[in-house]
């Protein structure tokens, strides 16, 4: 081996380690997917929480960072991380989850990521309430939405083509950012920050798609308007048909009620005649989960499977089924459908109003049952 | 010849007839364009008239059509076209340029129909006023924009891609809308329309680009909220930087000021130490054009072009330029500047925040000065 090539080999080792237990869907900006199937622990741990990135991370140094509060406000203002640690704080575990996830599994295909099931993570996030921030800088009269804007920024290369860079921003209606659960968080999981989850400050907005909580955020702007940005207006928009009105785009908000079977795993070989635990999480936005069922037909038959641990707003709630599995060899279809409390229930087919976003609809598992022979493995050898 | 040869060419030439006199961008839909090195004529003939389609042409007849007026109004309500054409008319002559007008020229390259200089035309339109029509359903309190929807409606296969079919529309703000020369046009040119124009009833928005002119109006929506459609959110729109915000997507509205040249054309041959013609249309928005100023020398120096007839508001104004030809021959740059009366002038650089819309900027048209040999033809042979 020549030298440089030991260097590249050397550097492509460095570059799989620094992504360990994620899977890459793209390096450059940087998105990496949670093991689903891997699903073990309520809180994701910040090594393995997925990461969805839109440019290159932003390097902040805290001398140099401010957070500004600007637009319809009594007077501008700038806070300091000291100063914002120095704030009353509030705790909240929130499941994010990608306004994309589960994007693999629709047909046609669409453009975009290709996450499977763990574009998706729990943590627990300590930070200020926005509604703090915003009550320091003075809201006035005529308010209407708060933008919230990250220092990550690049060039749209797909049209609409960007004039230059544009940063990440997208804005709340004024209701929602002064919901007490939604905060800037500076902590994950009682550690600061990581660079790849918005260090130094992040929004959490607990009940909406990942895309709202915003990372790296430097401003805060409230509107008198509603906000256009490219993020909200011509990305993360699906199709809606509102009254009488003709079928607009509107802005990806609220989390859907969804469940997702972590185990078994697609083309799992499970053993006939015995008992499976079926398992996975089941989350929502402005609700909670009340219950999921479980099909091992196909869809014909229902029953419900057991919700485990304590509700927790805002973060997906664990559940299991055993299952006992048919004495006869072959493919079986396993689905999970979650309900929450408003009565939701998660659709079985996909509404193609969605468009690329909020994929939600009963994802099947297939599974392959085989007999175990008496030296205890199964009739054939196949992984 | 075989006969089925025969049949093909036939068809062919009845194809090629039936756009006798414009351009052909696209068959299928129509995207027609005027060739604007032919403007003569202060009124663009209805078959010389531009046409831009989204769709493929509704077939509407007048027995089955009704104008329904709903959403935020007093009472919901259909208007027959009898009943249009008994109520209080006016007529407004109105240039129509395509937003998307000279696109050909950016560089790079954007997507798009590739229009030269002749997605614009000039009308005289006869209707009703947008005002009279929503006074007759009732505005109720709250109402903030009217959603214009034409018959027209076709999948859109790019991304986003469409739920199914929808439909062509538009909104104007209400304070727009109620403008008494926004007019719900049934004639043009003092003819009724035909069925590429929007036959039986379209709307007529001066100032604003075509994409407002909503074709084969079938339905008006008062709204209390803020429109999203797909064609003012992903399609017909702009970047825009606006006070503090980050930037945004607006929808495309006003038309900007602009001055085309139609002689010289492109590339055409002109005779050395003689005088030459130089003439074009110019035009503007919410203003009218106080000004044209030519360069023979691309944009070193400027001088003024005079204006032709009598200021029309929403129309176009021709003008001419007298050009003393050099005696020596060469390749020489024209250029043509429109001011309006609220002193916009247009700009010499290409905005990128525009996107690939509202190209206004000055566009150079290049000529070949020759000399004149004693028998009356230029030095060489060529055209």
């Amino acid at each position: 081996m020549k030298d440089a090539e030991v260097s590249e080999l050397s550097a492509r080792i460095s570059e799989t380690q620094a992504f360990a237990g994620l899977i890459v869907r793209e390096r450059n900006p940087e998105n990496l997917e949670f093991p689903f199937s891997a699903l073990n622990s309520f809180i994701t741990s910040s090594e393995q929480f997925f990461v969805r990135s839109h440019f290159a991370v932003p390097k902040l140094d805290l001398d140099g960072w401010r957070l500004s509060i600007e637009g319809r406000v009594e007077k501008q203002c700038e806070i300091s991380y000291e100063e914002l640690l120095s704030m009353p704080s509030r705790t909240v575990t929130m499941t994010l989850e990608c306004a994309g996830n589960s994007r693999i599994f629709l047909s046609p295909k669409v453009g975009g990521l290709q996450w499977e099931l763990g574009a998706v993570s729990n943590a627990e996030w300590t930070g200020v309430p926005l509604a703090a921030v915003l009550k320091r800088a003075g809201i006035r009269a005529g308010a209407m939405e708060v933008v919230l804007e990250g220092a990550d920024n690049g060039v749209i290369t797909k049209e609409p083509v960007s004039p230059g860079k544009i940063h990440y921003a997208r804005s709340l209606p004024l209701a929602k950012a002064l919901m007490p659960e939604v905060i800037l968080a500076y902590r994950m999981n009682e550690e600061p920050l990581s660079p790849s989850h918005g260090f130094p400050l992040r929004a959490i907005v607990p009940g909406w798609y990942g895309m709202a909580s915003v990372k790296w955020l430097t401003r805060i702007i409230v509107t008198d308007t509603s906000f256009r940005g490219y993020f909200q207006t011509s990305d993360y928009t699906f199709w809606e048909q509102r009254d009488e009105l003709p079928v607009q785009l509107l802005p990806v908000s609220e989390v859907e009620v969804k469940a997702e079977i972590a185990r078994p795993a697609w083309h799992e070989i499970i053993p006939a005649d015995t008992i499976y635990r079926v398992y996975g999480a089941a989350w929502t936005g402005e609700s909670e989960v009340s219950g999921v069922e479980l099909s091992t037909d196909g869809g014909a038959r229902w029953e419900q499977a057991q919700l485990l641990g304590e509700s927790v707003p805002y973060a997906w709630r664990f559940w299991e089924y055993y299952w006992r599995t048919p004495g006869e060899p072959g493919t079986h279809i396993l689905m999970a459908r979650a309900t929450d409390a408003r009565g939701d229930v998660q659709p079985m087919q996909r509404d193609t109003h969605r468009g690329s976003y909020i994929i939600s609809h009963v994802q099947p598992i297939e599974v392959e049952v085989r007999k175990v022979s008496s030296s205890g493995s199964t009739d054939s050898y196949t992984i």
